[in-house]
């Protein structure tokens, strides 16, 4: 919203002054943060009738592919520490979309499956990713996307990390 | 750390499986907020000394650049929510490096500048970011960071999202 712009003999920038960020402008983790926010956001208004967050939607992915996994497994492959995972997952079964159940073969160890319920609303939410992807492809085009793909995977991947003095 | 893989007998995935991340490995979300992980961690590693997180250094350099801003047009330019953007910067001035002032004009308002300590460690910090950063454009080349940072922001600023119907 606007704010009232200081007066003209404010020796301090006036309420409405364009902010330098200096270096942060061309800082890597930066521009990335900044990314990131308005993608999650775009994301969470497309999802706001289910009430399902990003990390929400990669894990009923990764269960419904991966059918049997512990929770350690999904929380590490999706990044996650085990503590914020494990809320996570509560909220889903509590919401009757995932549920923890033993496995074959390994008596104290329990899996993760999706529930019918998981199933059906899993693939609504996936055409509305599907939507929400579209729009952010349509800004920088099919070839913008891959170059980003492909520029984002080698920053993330410590192999191409140079060897250090 | 490595883990104990499941009985080859064990009907569901073993403890060290592939995860298919199916559709989330082309999700640019997805792939934006790894990406943001993997650079966040090496920032904290390289500041750990100082113990400085990405957001307390962008708040230190915001009112280094442009001394007297109000606390939310800070929080305002950086893209945090006030209530966020309020502890950390009690943090900051707890640690003496950054402090809240009276400004000329308006009785009311205060503004934030940084202490001669602040000055003095952000240039410190300056320096790690720095190396910080040249260890992320040695991994994908000038060219390659160029072209990202273009993306990144095409990908955050609206303007270029289309008409929608």
């Amino acid at each position: 919203m606007p704010r009232q712009p200081a007066p003209d003999d404010d020796p301090v920038p006036s309420a409405d002054a364009v902010v330098d960020l200096g270096p942060l402008s061309t800082l890597t983790g930066h521009a990335l943060r900044r990314a990131q926010i308005a993608v999650a956001q775009d994301f969470q208004r497309t999802m706001a009738h289910h009430q399902i967050r990003p990390a929400q939607f990669s894990a009923l992915e990764v269960i419904k592919l991966n059918p049997g996994l512990r929770q350690t497994q999904v929380s590490f492959a999706l990044g996650m520490k085990t503590t914020n995972f494990v809320p996570l997952l509560d909220e889903l079964e509590r919401r009757g979309l995932a549920a923890r159940r033993p496995i074959q073969g390994d008596r104290r160890a329990r899996g993760l499956f999706l529930t019918p319920r998981g199933h059906d609303l899993l693939a609504r939410l996936e055409q509305l990713a599907a939507e929400h992807e579209a729009r952010f492809t349509a800004r920088i085009g099919a070839d913008g996307k891959a170059q980003l793909l492909g520029l984002l995977y080698r920053l993330g991947d410590p192999a191409f990390d140079p060897p250090r003095d």
